[in-house]
């Protein structure tokens, strides 16, 4: 389906932008099925949150509207919805009046092997860290380059996903999913106040455990709580809950609180 | 003058651009005069050294050959080139045989008031700190919120650049320019291993000073240091020299060492 800028049939954008200049923007990456976005208000909350951050000043009720425009022509798919600060000419120096943008692309719902999720997946340990910026931590921003360093870190199938960590060693997230560990009952996953970013499923996953009743606690998890870890999975808004079945020399099978969190993804990704 | 892509007039990107999508490229900033980029060299080595670290395959002689084109027609002012990594379906994972993607844009070059050069100039003390990722450090990457954030934080025009530190209080650079101080007649700029970029016009003055028997250390500079200085200024490859008469409460007068290299980058910048 044709991208769209402004609500407008687009394929390109103008070279002033700062998205493409510095990174200045933020993106989401929301699933669509049957013409409806799934997560809406999760993904339209931590972008607002992020253009609060970054002081962009874009009209939330106008991405809504025209996101769910473009959701419903595509109907089944991937809409990537970013928003740049705009147009500027040479220098760091916001231009007061800049418009933001508003960019909509359109793919096909991506085709992962159906064992991701029943059997699990092994992730690769990145040595690529993520660096410390609380100032941008949390936040799906532009500024993407550790993404794409560790990604590039390996290449076989056998990896479905990466994990990364942060200087100090400590657990952070995966290259495009959020992690979670399972110890006695009780569902771990990383602070992400210094680094990462902080997954919309991530968050609808915390706030439907807690409502179940699940212990849950979001701390700074060193490399050992793998070690200690009854189960292990990673999660984003497109495929849902994949459970983890390996990390380097450590496995595990999918367990109860896995199975059950990746059937309450599947219910969000659904409805 | 018309932007390039590809050594082809063009005023939009592609919105696959990976440097759209997650600033998965690099630039350099080109002060051109009477049709010749000045340190062309010192503009090249950096960018090849920058793609060599984010891998990135662009033909090099073949940007040399474009930037020197568009130059001649540029006459004056200021070429901004960006190499980004191409473009890509969705997904951090480079495409195998994607090519990288050149993009040239002029601009006058900025009349900054003539007093900065000569009285010096005031800088702002950002709180906005700079992240440590060793991987990207020194480079001009695409992947710059970190200025744009500390580069909104004062809009009073008496303050002509900020200064930033690091998480640790350390002095790196400005947001635009990097920082040197003169203490007993010895030169001494941040280590960039961790973060900041190693401008081309720093890293032509450390050889200047070299040749010229000036004692230099790269090492980490604590605030401190700033307290300790007898004379501070800061460089980029667009203006020379700027010295720097205050800083919060402290304040310097334009030195000799200052005067010095500030001759010496005039001098660079012309021929």
């Amino acid at each position: 389906m044709h991208s769209w800028i402004d609500g407008q049939p687009a394929a390109a954008v103008n070279l002033q932008n700062r998205g493409l200049a510095y990174g200045d923007g933020l993106f989401e990456t929301i699933a669509v099925r049957g013409g409806r976005p799934s997560l809406l208000d999760g993904h339209l909350a931590r972008l607002a949150l992020g253009c609060q951050r970054l002081a962009i000043d874009a009209d939330l009720a106008l991405v809504r509207e025209e996101l769910l425009r473009y959701a419903s022509q595509l109907a089944d798919g991937i809409a990537k919805l970013i928003i740049t600060r705009g147009d500027s000419q040479r220098g760091y120096a916001p231009v007061a009046g800049a418009m933001p943008r508003r960019i909509l692309q359109g793919s096909p719902l991506p085709s992962y092997p159906v064992e991701h999720a029943e059997h699990g997946v092994r992730l690769f340990l990145c040595q690529t860290r993520l660096g410390e910026q609380p100032l941008l931590a949390g936040l799906k921003h532009l500024n993407r380059l550790e993404q794409v360093l560790a990604r590039a870190e390996w290449q076989d199938s056998e990896h479905a996903e990466g994990l990364m960590r942060d200087g100090q060693g400590r657990l952070i997230e995966g290259v495009f999913s959020n992690l979670f560990l399972v110890r006695e009952g009780k569902l771990f996953t990383a602070d992400l106040s210094r680094c990462g970013v902080a997954g919309v499923m991530r968050a609808a996953l915390l706030q439907q455990a807690v409502l179940q009743g699940i212990p849950v606690q979001v701390c700074d998890l060193p490399f050992e709580a793998l070690e200690q870890a009854d189960e292990v999975f990673v999660c984003n808004s497109v495929y849902g809950v994949w459970p983890v079945r390996g990390i380097a020399a450590l496995n595990w099978s999918p367990g109860p609180l896995t199975r059950k969190l990746q059937a309450v993804a599947r219910t969000l990704l659904e409805t």
